[in-house]
């Protein structure tokens, strides 16, 4: 059984990705922050790590990015989860007992629309959706919501008083399985992504893509970040997600390549995607 | 005198950016939330809008990208400020009374190490530094310390405990001066910014690139965004800023080129940089 550590209490989204890559029972451990689960994967180099990366709504969840540089884990899969919310209550208390809503911060901006229709419910961010359920079912709360994944329904034992309260329904989160082992996938349905730094001359971005593009190499992301290394300020690393593994000639050529135009190169992962 | 509008208490960074960039007395007027501020902008066409887009060190401000795309502002000049905080409490009251700090949560992130070095404090994150002294002052806190900027200081009357608490010395935040009036600026020092957003295809975005880089256009900030608006999860919206006016030739040809390539383009303003 596969140790894999993730944020958030039992039933938070992080579990359900965990389950939904591995198709298999897992020995799975949450923790309170991201470095925390990044610390633990360090300690422990049979675990896994699953992280989110990327919400198709709010954008790159950045931490992580910085974080998987500074712990220097390899990035061994990826996946995609749904994400939907509900509100959740205490069994048997009715809407109009409802005064507080707790819930992650970014579920409470990706359910602007239904607080907006509830001015009368007060707001608190706690650290993860799962969490807030679990609060609310453990200390009884008889007047506070939760704002909560699927899982957390069943795993709590809680009502839903409303289901699918998101305002956008294309709702996607994608997730970095992490390892301090690199493991290489090659064949279909495989990404690489690597992170590059460059110095301030014209068009030189421009540069680093062509070692790409030259060679119909398909980009999924490009992500900028401050370099804090580089003890100026406005300098950027580049985060790039490719398609195609670096075993491949064409792939491992062009980050050759690439390495001739940069001044900082670290390849981070070829992976399959879920 | 210029009424400028932006998000905190008087004493926030952003007054101070206000100040550094219209370098008079200004009209200024505080709002609790970016939202408000562009709500207020679209109002009233004669005021501007003082708004952080980027810190050094943490990142872009991706609410007010989406923001100013949203509300349709154009961007009328930038400002760049150097961000340092001190540990405010109370006239008379020693470091051994603090038992809680508050500040703005970004604040928070960079003074890390200053409050692992007191894991005693307990953290408490509100929506503004200045908001956090002001508080402070006005409750007659006695146990109760604000990490603040230094305008807030002689502004709420409060004695500084510990200056330039914060873990990199090399940090700003650059802000954007925003209008619903376009002001096209030309000459030396001239910064232009566009969003655009493109039909995936291989090497979509090193096309999209090649049409400043051949023209020797230098570029200073990439930036992507979930594209909310292509009803797919991730497609991206691309914000791109470069040197020259959009009334330079070798300017205005490129952006004409990049309407070729691309699905959907918004000039968002050519300013100064202060």
């Amino acid at each position: 059984m596969k140790r894999v550590l993730f944020q958030g209490e039992r039933g938070c989204f992080s579990e359900a990705a965990a389950y939904k890559y591995f198709n298999e029972r897992i020995d799975g451990k949450g923790f309170f922050t991201f470095e925390e689960v990044f610390q633990a994967l360090k300690d422990d180099p049979k675990a896994y790590g699953v992280l989110p990366i990327e919400n198709s709504l709010v954008g790159s969840i950045r931490r992580n990015y910085d974080l998987i540089l500074d712990y220097g884990l390899a990035i061994v899969g990826e996946v995609s989860l749904k994400i939907t919310y509900n509100l959740l209550a205490n069994p048997g208390m009715p809407m109009s007992s409802i005064k507080e809503i707790w819930s992650h911060p970014v579920a409470l901006e990706q359910c602007r629309n239904f607080l907006a229709a509830h001015p009368e419910f007060d707001v608190r961010p706690v650290y993860d959706t799962a969490g807030a359920a679990k609060k609310v079912k453990e200390e009884g709360q008889q007047c506070v919501g939760a704002i909560s994944g699927p899982r957390a329904t069943e795993i709590y034992g809680l009502d839903v008083l409303e289901s699918k309260i998101e305002d956008h329904a294309e709702n996607y989160t994608r997730f970095y399985v992490l390892s301090t082992n690199e493991e290489i996938a090659t064949g279909e349905n495989v990404k690489s992504s690597l992170v590059f730094g460059i110095n301030d001359s014209p068009g030189i971005l421009f540069k680093c893509l062509s070692v790409f593009a030259l060679r119909n190499i398909n980009l999924a992301k490009l992500e900028s970040r401050p370099n804090l290394n580089s003890g100026k300020p406005w300098q950027y690393l580049f985060y790039i997600d490719f398609y195609g593994s670096i075993e491949d000639e064409k792939c491992s050529s062009a980050v050759e390549n690439l390495q001739e135009v940069v001044s900082y190169l670290q390849f981070l992962g070829s992976y399959h995607v879920k």
